[in-house]
């Protein structure tokens, strides 16, 4: 028997009564009650989830999970699929996008090989954990087997410590756009036209053969799922369709809320491994920032099956986690005013006509 | 006669052959193109504003600007207006949201009283360049005479050097959300009803009260700039219906444009003032970065009027640069992956399919 129960555990509970004391002190802080927005909504929610009414952001996790698709065959991406590994080894020398971004803001970025066709086991700085050489093409045989699941699931929770304030990831792969787009599809009863977008940069064609290959692989295994409990469904679904590295991130999600750490979601496909993470485990929901709005195509559309309002719309669409180091900079301000602005009696200024 | 002559001086001309080094640099990094969004027009801004393919950002200059309205005997605000010099005082010492903001960007703040009702020259760390103890309250007479209005552009202007990389704004001042909703009315040919928010919070009443101040002081002084040219217009509204604060606004944006300093425009009072400063001088539009979209209910018809994308949309409605100086962050992030990451070259990954 796999053992895939610990998904099912109950998430930590955000401290209400700390959040009520965050929300006096922001009516107390010299501004208008409401007038910081979404930085006094981060703040008292910062608040409840760290259980106290100051939060301060202390270290910061960041995970990048790398794997590639077996349904890169169907032409599905502007880039060869060796792009994968190449990229883990620049992630993990500092040159990628992300890693700027991590160094930046003095975050610890895990670079963690899921499965990449090509080895990356002498790249230094890479947390190899290689379960195959990419997943199966879906369009013709389930992604992976139940087991291969499970270790991915596991390999994602394994990056999630408990002694960070913030949990923020991001993924990387070859033709991942195209089976996040497959699972989110399954997900939510949606089709290839509604879920598939351009990705890395794809022409027509290359569109017209993501939206195919989306469809082929809801007709293949469409009657796996069909009829089971969303839990179960979600499951059969990340098998049949979904990538390593996807299921690392719904692996760190859950265990993540499990932990009491706050995620910070980047874009499309970590928000469609939130949306799987959600239907495993509905409290996972409660622990969840979304970083920002991708332009890729069915972004809008994950984030409305989430009712998720996210912090930025910037026009990217990279991955990585790009998207949410980006907005880990609106968190910072969240906290810095929280913490550290004068109350109306400290400042000696009048607080009503 | 007035001084007013610098006004109209040709603003700095950005450098399209940086802007262009930049474009091709970032069609090198390692990423597919175009991906970073608006991060990678910031940095192909910041390239052509700086005369340089790799833009870094510098010293930042931070000037908050505060003065009293006679319209607030109207009773368009929910302060009293004592609250506007106890507001600096706490700018100056370092409890204001902006203040904060300033101290965790690293930026340089000057705080600057244009005109408050009580004085502030015992508060350290205050300029003191009070005018007068406010402007008159438009309704009854207009707010300033050409030499007030004269003095508060110069002194704006003052606050711009041109060794800064940017130079960030904000304001303070009970009822200025009115003048600026007067201010805008007249440059747009608006009426209260379209220009006029709750500002730091009014009930209806008090929004009545507001737009009923905005349309007396139309009819008061309309016929003053009725059929001027643009930039007279322009200066005879703000004399009418302006603000000392936000008179310095307009005189500082000017001026950073000619010395080829980009600014960071705030939310309502501010794109007002960037509204006024491109009537004077159409130029000074392509030095403008709007930080952020305001919840005060005039300010997304001023950036419509301005054609201007602010950055972020975090339902702020405070003021005082605190929108713009949590922009700040995206900036710096556009400005370091731009810097620092690989190109494919560099980091050795395919660049196409």
């Amino acid at each position: 028997m796999l053992d895939l129960d610990w998904l099912f555990e109950s998430v930590a509970q955000p401290d209400e009564a700390a959040r009520a004391a965050a929300i006096a002190r922001q009516n107390e802080l010299t501004k208008p009650p409401g007038s910081l927005g979404r930085l006094e909504t981060l703040a008292t929610d910062f608040a409840a989830w760290q259980g106290n009414p100051v939060p301060t952001l202390g270290r910061i996790g960041l995970a990048v999970f790398a794997a590639d698709h077996g349904v890169a065959a169907q032409g599905v991406s502007a880039f060869p699929q060796e792009v994968t590994a190449q990229m883990v080894a620049n992630f993990a020398a500092g040159g990628a996008a992300v890693a700027v971004l991590a160094r930046e803001a003095a975050a610890d970025m895990a670079v963690v090989n899921l499965g990449t066709v090509t080895p990356t086991d002498d790249v230094p700085g890479v947390v190899n954990h290689r379960l195959a050489p990419g997943t199966a093409d879906f369009t013709r045989a389930p992604a992976m087997d139940g087991a291969m699941l499970a270790a991915a699931l596991r390999a994602g929770a394994d990056q999630v410590s408990a002694d960070r304030s913030l949990f923020v990831s991001g993924e990387m792969g070859i033709a991942n756009t195209t089976s996040a787009a497959a699972v989110f599809a399954a997900l939510a009863d949606l089709d290839g036209a509604a879920t598939v977008g351009r990705g890395t940069g794809v022409d027509d064609a290359g569109l017209a053969a993501k939206q195919a290959a989306v469809d082929a692989g809801l007709a293949r295994h469409g009657e796996r799922w069909a009829g089971r409990s969303v839990p179960q469904a979600a499951l059969t679904i990340l098998e049949c369709l979904g990538g390593l590295e996807i299921a690392a991130l719904v692996g760190a999600y859950v265990t993540a809320a499990q932990r009491g750490v706050p995620v910070l979601v980047d874009g499309f496909i970590s928000s469609v491994a939130a949306l799987a993470a959600v239907h495993l485990n509905a409290g996972v929901a409660g622990w969840l920032i979304f970083g920002h709005r991708s332009l890729e195509a069915g972004h809008a559309r994950v984030l409305e099956a989430l009712a998720a309002q996210p912090l930025l719309d910037l026009d990217m669409r990279l991955g990585e986690g790009s998207g949410a180091m980006v907005a880990l900079g609106v968190i910072r301000s969240a906290l810095a005013v929280h913490g550290r602005m004068a109350t109306f009696a400290d400042a000696g200024v009048s607080d009503h006509a």
